[in-house]
């Protein structure tokens, strides 16, 4: 996916009101006069939320009789979701810090009922 | 996460520069003019796009001497990873039809080879 094409996606993505526009397309495809009974918003708000969603290739749009319908389209969901993923060790690593914390404060447990044959932490560089 | 948190991890994500800074981060910590040199942007211009950083929690700023260091905080972006997963579904289904399809495909090439069995070359679309 182009540079420009994720931040569309991102900035898409950056309104609560679009973001409870495209969990509602997960029930199925809409009108603008459902999507936007939910909300205190006038049709036409909701006509440009659409607009920036379409842009953003989360949508697609079709007419049935004289409305329009969106539909979602999730493909370039999975295709952030892809990027956001090579970050993963980074919030992986601070879950093993934790689990590490957690192993250490449970090895001073352990020392405290077992003295003699308490595990210690491991180094800490921060200390 | 709130709503607005939300918001703000994904307007923050919503721009190229601010996203490779993000990846710089991954390397280790960097001063503004380390995280300004790949750039043609002024330092203040990477500053203003460290503050929105900052605002959404995706990264902590720290003093070393005069200098101010940025460090990758990744636990937004699994919370925002997160909120994505649940579209995982609608874009598996996708790729569910792209597998039966796909099946269906090979079942016909196996139909083919069943009915002369010389080995064939894979298939190519760049043809």
């Amino acid at each position: 996916m182009a540079d420009d094409r994720i931040s569309l996606v991102f900035a898409a993505l950056a309104d609560p009101i679009r973001r409870a526009i495209l969990t509602r397309l997960t029930e199925g495809d809409a009108t603008v006069a459902e999507l936007a009974a939910p909300f205190d918003v006038s049709q036409p708000a909701i006509s440009r939320h659409l607009k920036v969603l379409e842009n953003a290739g989360l949508i697609s749009r079709t007419r049935r009789a004289t409305a329009r319908l969106s539909h979602l389209e999730a493909e370039p969901l999975r295709e952030v979701t892809t990027w956001l993923a090579r970050y993963q060790r980074f919030w992986d690593e601070s879950h093993e810090r934790l689990d590490e914390l957690l192993a250490a404060l449970q090895g001073d447990r352990k020392g405290e009922r077992d003295r003699d044959t308490a595990v210690r932490p491991r180094g800490d560089d921060h200390g």
